[in-house]
């Protein structure tokens, strides 16, 4: 079994991640997070939180998943943001042409190709129906979006939002002028987003309904400098720019982000400062450099709005490099479209001008960063398993175990347990042996164990267990709080 | 202006709370939470979480918002989640039956009665549409539900959940067994239900998608005792009974929750603990024990999964008594459909039983609560207008103003500023005179303000303003963090 399997094995029995409605046949790309991924998910969002709302000074709004067609008119949706199908005409299977293409031919990079040219793919390689050999049809656009019917006599057609950046988008005017605001704005939200994919596929990665983090930072495009540059201006970025690809090039390379700059590999100070903490923030989760990038999109790869677009990618040996930040300069596109569809005017006064700012967004797909992070903490030395995830993104940080459930022990146990719980996320088992209860715990990522033994009674002292290393010390319970601090953060 | 319009008003300006898609006609129903009130409700969501997961030791879950069919046939929804509507024949607007009888005839507790007898009311009452006077149809029921088409040709028919408990219900055996749980098991959900409502209205009160905060209690049905009901047993409710209510009262008594119980008004131990500790939730979260009561809902009125049930009303002179909270005893209706519709074990094996275990759940309108929170809070004295929101809920603990932008007040007013930040909710305003950042502050609810004035050099002292009592005390800058921590909690 290859990591991942082990992983989504092990996700449904322990209570990480498991298909929505799996007491049914469950329908593929819907997953539901069991009380430890919810843990995990929810400490993920607290970082999330700390690192791109409170640091960044952002606003954060709270919106709706449903919104009305004209939006998705206005922000290209309707008419954009398509795959591209074909259809079996014998068994009437659907495929995503550039995906079947890319497999049978064993190539790359069709997801930009136009229909008629992948058509033609298909009928010069003479493909077929992968399921029955019957003849596939002309490759068509499919809409990705979920429609709903509003109201008694569904008069009022909405669809559920395939991203959550056009609610930062028509509620900018009102975010800027309520909070007295001043470029750069900046938005943030967290929230569901809702695409009906063709094929879901690797649990988490691929999924119809999931959940974003995203900050729309909307900024006078005729100011290229950025107040915080100079922090990050010397750090080190791994960069796949569009400009290497064109010439062949498949890895990134280590640049400074000033140097990026004045390559022209990124166009300004802003956009550099964000990409840098981007790095830092997977950094700062626990993820290894060797195992992140920045792959720039080229242009038939780019989304309709975008003027430039990195995916920031994280490498794993089951899944290869998947992207899982967008980071998108969007230009006016966004705010110039809605102008034009409510006419209304979108520009704000600053400097004695009218501008209409741009916006540039780090997009964060929550769900699959939760399964990198997984994927990344899973260990197995032939002898036992377990999950190195920092302490702080544990389910919980710290496992408390009477030695035996008699002679008192357990009552100490317990107490202890009472005591950490207030601050911080403890868990209390007392059955089978203290063996199997160490590997269930090192199996779902807990840091620390304690365990109440019979010289707890004599001199107060427990021992403390390390996941990662077994390790044990000794410490007297009045010091396990300063101990758990220390090591948690 | 009622205290609803003057509220509405001022959320929309500041940033509490907004149509959604406002630059275009929005579409009723559905609303968007700006900056403001976000972070009163991000506040109201740490404070139920630490109330009703963490103290609670429940399971909390992430589930999704589209489920397939065969749930909601299970579940009741798609036979019974309906309306009772009638259409006007000459102009095709539709009216839900019950509440145009109520408002034509001024009478109440229309909601339970059929279709049928509606439509005796409407042809005896000589009812016409309100809206041109033309001749309504016979009375037809609409389901409530939003149905998605799933998948390329949309041949897997979902809906979006009208309710959270759902993903509890089918979730509980992989919860219960992956967390080695016993009885009473209880699961933890936040999260959105959409509903098609014919007429939304009253802003946060009746909307199309909202958010829930559940907690779904899994028990025994025949051990009718609960381990936590002696710290409760004497706490008094407001109770308004089913009993009192067929004898013709309207209004609650207090009773203790043991006498409840003895008089038969609450059927076990378990519910009377969670009924009374809604109670207490609400004063915690700043309501007056006067605005709150439980009333049992008649035989007529609950719905089809539910044995007895109270809504937990809160008083407003402008929208009279509101349901925020449902407290459902569900029994195992639930659970048992859901056995007979997946052919699976849903039972649980404990004492050497084989249990089905009943549900008590209450149910959170988190959107209601808020704004109730705000009606309650919001202040005017003919002088100033302030909302009086616990420190806890407050959009901002604590903002800082340098008297006047130079002789450096301003640079000690930053600085002081940045370090608050760290720990409480700061906010920084340095223009227009002092009395209009007061009372902009006053407005939107930040319980403290400091002033940094020339004293503040000479002494490195600072006013800070109580927003309640416009009371100014002066104390060193070493001083702040004791006492904003001593004063919000």
């Amino acid at each position: 079994m290859s990591t991942a399997e082990d992983l989504e094995a092990m996700a449904k029995r322990r209570g990480f991640f498991w298909p929505a409605g799996q007491i049914y046949s469950p329908v593929a790309g819907f997953w539901n997070y069991g009380p430890l991924g919810a843990r995990v998910f929810n400490a993920l969002i607290d970082a999330w939180r700390k690192w791109w709302i409170y640091d960044e000074d952002a606003y954060e709004i709270v919106t709706t998943n449903i919104l009305p067609e004209i939006v998705w008119e206005a922000s290209g949706h309707k008419e954009g943001f398509n795959d591209k199908q074909t259809m079996c005409v014998k068994c009437h299977m659907r495929w995503r042409a550039d995906h079947l293409l890319e497999e049978k031919l064993k190539i790359k990079g069709l997801e930009g190709k136009s229909p008629e040219e992948l058509t033609e793919l298909i009928r010069k390689n003479n493909i077929k129906c992968p399921e029955c050999g019957g003849k596939l049809s002309d490759v068509f656009v499919f809409n990705l979006m979920f429609k709903i019917n509003v109201g008694p006599t569904g008069e009022t057609p909405c669809y559920l939002r395939p991203e959550t950046t056009q609610s930062s988008v028509i509620d900018f005017p009102f975010v800027y002028r309520s909070q007295r605001a001043k470029l750069p704005t900046k938005i943030a939200q967290i929230g569901r987003s809702f695409r009906n994919e063709i094929s879901p596929r690797q649990t988490l990665i691929r999924m119809r309904e999931f959940s974003m983090a995203e900050l729309q930072i909307f900024f006078n495009p005729e100011n290229d400098k950025y107040e915080k540059f100079a922090e990050i201006a010397n750090d080190k970025i791994n960069l796949l720019s569009a400009e290497a690809r064109l010439s062949g090039k498949e890895t990134a390379v280590e640049i400074t982000v000033s140097e990026a700059i004045k390559k022209g590999l990124i166009p300004n100070e802003l956009i550099g400062y964000y990409l840098s903490k981007v790095q830092k923030f997977f950094i700062f989760l626990g993820f290894e450099k060797k195992h992140l990038r920045f792959k720039e999109l080229l242009d038939d790869e780019k989304a309709h709005y975008s003027k430039r677009h990195w995916d920031f990618e994280v490498y794993t040996d089951d899944f290869g490099w998947v992207e899982c930040v967008n980071n998108a300069w969007r230009t006016d596109y966004d705010l110039s479209r809605h102008e034009k569809y409510s006419k209304q005017k979108l520009s704000v006064f600053e400097d004695n001008k009218h501008i209409l700012p741009h916006l540039y967004e780090p997009s964060f797909g929550l769900d699959r960063i939760f399964l990198h992070l997984m994927l990344h903490a899973w260990r197995n030395d032939g002898k036992r398993t377990w999950l190195a995830l920092k302490p702080m993104l544990a389910p919980y940080h710290v496992a408390v175990f009477p030695l035996v459930k008699k002679d008192g022990l357990d009552k100490v146990a317990e107490d202890v347990y009472n005591k950490l719980k207030v601050k911080f996320k403890a868990f209390y088992d007392a059955s089978d042996s203290i063996g199997r209860r160490y590997a269930r715990v090192d199996e779902i990522g807990v840091p620390f164990s304690i365990t109440i033994d019979y010289d707890t009674k004599s001199d107060g002292s427990v021992t403390i267990r390390d996941r990662d290393t077994t390790k044990q010390v000794r410490i007297k319970i009045s010091e396990i709080e300063n101990y758990l601090e220390k090591h948690i953060s």
